[in-house]
């Protein structure tokens, strides 16, 4: 098992990508392609993973590349333009069959289209989607797909991020028969815009999924289901706002603690390991990455501001994807869901 | 000014709307018509405002209606065959001029049905939208509209809600020349959805608004933007994720506390009050309801979970809407933005 990590991708890097690959070697016994500057990479792996000079079989390799995609980039100029950056080297060399899979915390949008044009989509999916998992009140998480890829989506599309989803969840999230939802603003099959209400009876059509009815918002953070999917332009809206909830929600908290005066310091104080052991809950690090299904072989894009335990779990989720075989296990899935081959029914 | 108020709509009538009704006649001064069946209104009235009996001018007068619209009902069926129900009688009351304004805590679609078919659309406005004030880390609240009415929505149904939205903010939420912003998944103009470019330049070109550009889904709660405008799919399932989300951090929270030893309850009694302020801050019930705007008349519609709290800051907002003239000022700006009225040019 031989993992490509883009060492120059995220806000953090190449420290804390570093780190995170020195650490997932230990734990999970894989093996790792450090992709990007070398001499930065040096610098960083003497300080995380001194093994590396002095053993001809360290499991921590470099390999060199000259550019970097930066995240103010548009994504597709980018990848075709700078052929030799970090995110593009690390995804060729997986093409290649040199490894097993390729994790970035950089430009989500060049991670995905270099995904899409060196790797190529997978027979019978249009569009590759990224399935993030959002911490639940019941521990575990919500695969929520698509997250961000794809703006516009015919229902055939939502059906293949089920499909998609379904197997993720199940393999590499332990889910078992994972119950998937439809995103909409009600429960009945009725409700909602035209894309949800021509994508209810699919979904109830399909074979290889456990399609349990409509999801609403509420159901995300709550965990009543296993997979959630919707257009990426709601998905993407969720996330953010999300992201945005949880940091004011804590900034608020550190506020009151700060001018609640000394009773609120010393009760904030003893409040912390109970405190700590929920944030462990729903703490979004501990996934680590989100994988972009549908394209041929396992790409998982963690966030900007990942840290070492960010990337080290994004690294673990890779390892499963590929143990697990997702990939074979999705064209396997395509080939036995009729429905997805009769374009004519479904708009 | 006489406000109507639907006495058995929510979960917790009639017993909390009465009791909301008679803080709100003694902080506000207006006078209020309670809708709904005549016993149990009275019974409430007992408790909670004796000086409804012994006064023949009092504040606070009962008008019979003998039906109730339940919270599972459908909308539009319902609205036309219970033409006695408590919402569509105090609809009627505002329609033949006898109140000025409605507030309902019922089925929100029943509420908004009863509105559109009783008091019908202002001109130039397609499609009623339902604004929902959002609390922000700022303090204060962002608009959110449309968040439910209005799922498949055409660029020129954004326009209008951003005109809405922007002239209720300024006149209720007392914000100076309001920022408003469309929802979307990132900051360039060219981000988004076929719908949001669709709708980008048209906001850009209208004269009335103070348009500041894309809102990200992170926006939403950090209260960069006074308003945002998407359509009703994407806005009721962000508005029911926050639910969603609040209740489960909260949950959790407190299952910390249950969970955490003796140390971890000394600690949050000593830090309640200042996450008491914190609360307040961002307590739904400081703004008690969503106005449904676009049609000819004041309709506050509140959560069904209102208590007396939430439907006593209706009533305010409801007194503050006609005080303001809400209705006059959007039939003004309409006709002075004449990209409303190029129908052509708005897909």
């Amino acid at each position: 098992m031989k993992i490509a990590v883009d060492a120059m991708g995220g806000d953090f890097a190449p420290e804390q990508i570093v780190k995170g690959a020195a650490w997932a070697v230990k734990r999970y016994g894989c093996e790792i392609v450090l992709v990007g500057d070398r001499t930065q990479i040096q610098t960083q792996l003497e300080k995380y993973y001194p093994e590396w000079k002095n053993s001809e079989d360290s499991k921590i390799t470099i390999h060199h590349a000259s550019d970097i995609i930066g995240m103010g980039e548009h994504p597709g100029v980018a990848v075709r333009r700078k052929k030799d950056s970090s995110i593009v080297v690390a995804t060729r060399l997986v093409k290649d069959g040199e490894c097993d899979a390729v994790v970035s915390a950089g430009n989500t949008g060049a991670a995905a289209a270099s995904a899409l044009f060196v790797l190529g989509r997978i027979k019978g999916i249009d569009r590759p989607t990224i399935a993030t998992p959002i911490p639940t009140a019941k521990g575990g998480a919500t695969l929520l797909l698509d997250s961000g890829a794809n703006v516009d989506c015919k229902p055939k599309h939502l059906l293949q991020s089920a499909l998609m989803g379904s197997i993720y969840a199940k393999c590499v999230l332990g889910k078992q028969n994972p119950a998937v939802g439809l995103l909409n603003i009600g429960e009945e099959a009725t409700k909602g815009n035209e894309q949800a209400q021509q994508t209810y009876p699919l979904l109830k059509a399909m074979k290889t999924i456990n399609f349990q009815g409509n999801a609403e918002g509420r159901d995300i953070p709550s965990g009543n289901f296993d997979v959630v999917v919707c257009d990426g332009f709601v998905g993407n809206i969720v996330l953010k706002f999300a992201e945005g909830l949880a940091k004011t929600l804590v900034k608020m908290a550190k506020d009151a603690v700060q001018n609640g005066g000394i009773l609120a310091k010393i009760g904030a104080l003893l409040l912390m390991p109970a405190l700590k052991k929920m944030g462990k809950e729903i703490d979004v690090t501990e996934y680590g990455g989100a994988p972009l299904l549908g394209v041929n072989g396992c790409c998982i894009i963690s966030h900007g501001s990942s840290n070492a335990k960010s990337i080290c779990n994004a690294i673990r989720q890779a390892c499963e994807y590929v143990k697990k075989d997702v990939l074979t296990q999705i064209r396997d899935n395509i080939d036995k869901e009729e429905i997805l081959s009769h374009d004519t029914e479904i708009k």
